[in-house]
């Protein structure tokens, strides 16, 4: 007897299951039930076709050779029957049925299964705000959110564009919008920039690029409403600080878990407010399976539940679930709560814990700012990244890295999300046999030296502090040294504007260390903070009691400078 | 009482060692001798000065900030006394001393040491043809090489340019003579291209790519003796085969560890000819360690020696030789064999062990040919790598990958030299939850597609034949049919040439399979085989029994098609 799998949902955990399903049972008869016109669609590609680097929204649509994905598709490809325009109305799990309404015609249909798996995904969060159905608000979520909104841009010479919320989606449309030629706001209620993904020093380092791109960061700053014009398109966004003139605005506070029909059919909801699942991804109900936007993942790390909705993990979730509906197969690990976005020639990632994230579960922990080039500083188009390790003092175990720069973040960051996988230490990390040749890495590959900065810092031997710490100390004068160990030109072109800053290039310190105090606190810093750590080492040589160096040298400092650290 | 520390050689391993043993013990005495005039500096770069990618050869000596590191730098800035053109002669390990010659005044000189560390490289292999004397037959080893190669080549117009020997030097080697403009022929001895790298799968892949190019590939082809003009420059390199006219002949045949010094001295060499050391470095005599080009190292997974001379491994030899001599540290774990290497748009690479090495060593194995875009389709600039994979049967133990493409092939291959650091099972490399963003990767990466297939290879669900089985089938001449499941558009612009071919799109083998003979083998193919794996299943589920598809697809073909897969 043919089994029946329902699928609701067929964007990504629902395609990818209905596939495999049938490739491996082709027996299986497989139903995707979708409310959305449309099916197997790329949404995370939303912003590219936005800002016009993808031309056609087709494409989002298609396969690699360009046939769309459509019903005739998974019909005669697949194999696999799809109704779209179709909204599950209730799950009825005694009878193993679910009721339907047609979102056109209301017409009611049902379904029955043996299996059934939810794929029903999020929603972006709208907050209860007034103003909020004003015209020109958006979000973004599906095509037809994306064309309408680049419609509305098209047609427009010069927009006031102000995007409410600054994570991922926030800053990839920033990046989108800042190319379609709109002036650009972003408002974010916590401190800095990508707030759930970055730590604060490096979510400065970015707003204060995106700020020299001329996109207007706002931090630590609440919407309190928005206003609107006579038409009833928005104007105006009221914040607790002041107010911001818009032509348009994009709301991208966060995304929420659909767990209503799940909920309504009394399936467990997990602490984070997602569909509870196991490491098969069952729900409470051993014939239902839910993947993808709505159910929550464990944290690799801490075994924590964490609500992480990514394209990459729901179409795993997908196959993990066909295996499991036809036979069997490997359990889901989990999730690194691994990120990643671009805004303009900045990349920005994060793997495992974060700083603070790790000191919230009560880990010991040292970290480590490093930038390096991505390549050889001699191959043309050599370029920085700044890498931020998070590691356990007491076990060296590696916990996170955050990544951000113009140059190759992701490949640093994947090394980084293989390696925490398999349970680490930053030993196990500096000693990898990585790649190299100089179109590709320097010969020590800026993961290995990051690594090693790191072990340095872990043995006691590298003696750093944050440049939050080093602020800190700024503000409240305390009585130090602050030693750049670069060059005349170097200081000339960028510098911190203290009068705390002493120069004393390295190449000199060896004769110079004479004319320093030795009872003052001194610390040192250079670009990277090589030199920085060089310039600790030779003066505590040199009988220095008190001295460190800044944590990732000018190039991670996340305040003001004179000259532009960041082009 | 301080501590003597001399190195010999300082290239990469020396100087490394050098400035961490000043960081770690400030009261150590370090002396570095070198018996070329530079040290310090990016041989790795040479080809790319060549090429004139990298316009002064300085880059390639100096700091990222553009200090030449010299013998000042190293005094001033990492305390570190440097004794260039000063060979040493011989080792006396009874009384600790190193004899000296000048290599230009010819004056001795005695060092003395506590601790001695030979770094002293690996000399590229000159085999004793006759001719090899001629003038314009170039290795590739020092600064000097480069700079007299560059200004050969910068002078003439047009150059018949021939490499002897396809491995990772003649590659980079055969990119930077074709941007030059010279007319290069690559001759090697054995069946493929980058043999020691790739298997000939791969090999004849990146063959026919270069041919494509205009750099003519001779394989199979033994180099017999080079024959000059009245004046003692080379014209013409004379093999088994045939003759070809020259200008300027590279030989690239290998590197050889230089191991005179060592071996006079009495120390343990391995069975791979080079210095044998232990995990720490640490060669037969505890005071004397040694890294970089002249040591042997282990292979992580087959626990073989084995001789990989890298700058990447050397750097992080210096490392632990460093922490050895000032107390201790971490030990060397050993490598994969990892290489990369760029040649135009192609990237090659390689990790853990061939499909070659692993059959060798008696290992039960499955490999799969994976094409992939390293973006999604519809991301601008997303290109092709394809991925080779070898698992053990039995165990799923991922055992190593080669990855070929223009595509960015450096971050996966990096993904499972990581992945193989910890043992990992292709379920493992399935599973890890890698930074997905359209700019970066598709929402299931290439390498995680590369896994699943190999997933479904081990668990009997995917049936396939390697290209070279096919060929071999089609070669005897053996009955089936080769079923082309791609689109008639595709088929049009690219195809295998033989009788055996049939086409039918995969959209329409739900209904047309009626027309297939159910006696006959099948192979499917498509353009990467996904589609020719789900034919397979389609066919499988209609009652046939023998059906298999070519791992790879047209992608991976590398033989002859009517239309050029690279372009």
């Amino acid at each position: 007897m043919s089994k029946k799998v329902l699928i609701i949902g067929g964007v990504a955990t629902g395609g990818k299951a209905a596939a495999r399903i049938v490739r491996r049972d082709p027996e299986a008869e497989v139903t995707i039930i979708e409310k959305g016109n449309i099916i197997s669609y790329g949404a995370c590609g939303l912003p590219y076709f936005i800002s016009d680097v993808v031309k056609d929204h087709r494409e989002l649509m298609s396969t690699p050779i360009g046939v769309i994905r459509d019903e005739n598709f998974f019909k005669n490809v697949k194999g696999v029957t799809v109704y779209t325009k179709t909204r599950a109305e209730e799950i009825d799990r005694e009878k193993k049925l679910v009721k339907t309404k047609h979102t056109e015609t209301g017409a009611i249909k049902e379904f029955s299964y043996d299996k059934l798996v939810l794929a029903v995904g999020g929603s972006p969060v709208v907050p209860p705000l007034k103003g909020i159905n004003l015209n020109n608000i958006y979000q973004l979520k599906t095509i037809e959110d994306g064309i309408a909104l680049k419609n509305y841009l098209q047609s427009r010479k010069t927009t006031k564009a102000v995007i409410v919320g600054a994570g991922l989606i926030g800053m990839e449309m920033a990046e989108a919008l800042n190319l379609l030629g709109a002036e650009v706001t972003v408002i974010e209620m916590l401190g800095w920039i990508l707030p759930t993904i970055l730590d604060k020093d490096l979510g400065l380092i970015v707003g204060r690029y995106l700020q020299g791109k001329g996109i207007t960061v706002r931090t630590s700053e609440k919407v309190l409403r928005f206003e609107g014009d006579r038409q009833g398109a928005v104007k105006k966004v009221v914040t607790e600080k002041g107010q911001i003139g818009a032509d348009v605005v994009l709301l991208s506070i966060g995304v929420r878990p659909n767990v209503e029909l799940a909920r309504k059919a009394g399936l467990a909801i997990g602490e984070t407010g997602a569909i509870a699942v196991n490491e098969f991804l069952q729900t409470s109900d051993p014939d239902i399976y839910a993947g993808g936007d709505c159910v929550e993942n464990t944290h690799r790390l801490s075994g924590k539940k964490v609500y992480t909705p990514l394209g990459s993990t729901a179409n795993k979730h997908g196959r993990i679930i066909a295996d499991q509906i036809t036979g069997g197969g490997p359990s889901f690990p989990g999730v690194l709560g691994t990120a990643i976005c671009k805004v303009l020639d900045f990349n920005v990632a994060k793997t495992g814990l974060s700083e603070t994230e790790a000191i919230s579960q009560g880990i010991d922990i040292e970290t480590i700012l490093c930038p390096g080039q991505d390549r050889p500083h001699y191959y043309p188009g050599n370029a920085t990244i700044i890498i931020k390790l998070v590691a356990e003092k007491k076990t060296h175990r590696l916990l996170g890295a955050q990544i951000v720069g113009p140059g190759d973040v992701s490949k640093r960051l994947d090394i980084v999300v293989t390696a925490l996988s398999f349970g680490s230490t930053i030993e196990g990390l500096a000693t990898l046999d990585l790649a190299y040749a100089p179109p590709f890495s320097s010969a020590m590959d800026a993961i290995i030296t990051a690594a090693h900065v790191m072990e340095n810092k872990l043995n006691g031997l590298a003696k750093s502090l944050s440049p939050l710490a080093v602020q800190e100390k700024m503000a409240r004068d305390d009585d130090f040294i602050l030693l750049d160990v670069r060059s005349l030109p170097e200081y000339e072109a960028i510098r911190i504007q203290d009068p705390k800053v002493r120069l004393s290039p390295l190449g000199k310190l060896r004769g110079d260390y004479k004319n320093l105090p030795r009872d003052k606190e001194i610390i040192t810093f250079c670009k990277v903070s090589l030199r920085g750590y060089e310039a600790q080492r030779i003066l505590e040589a040199q009988g220095f009691k008190n001295v460190k160096f800044i944590d990732g040298g000018i190039v991670s400092w996340p305040f003001e400078t004179i000259g532009k650290v960041w082009r």
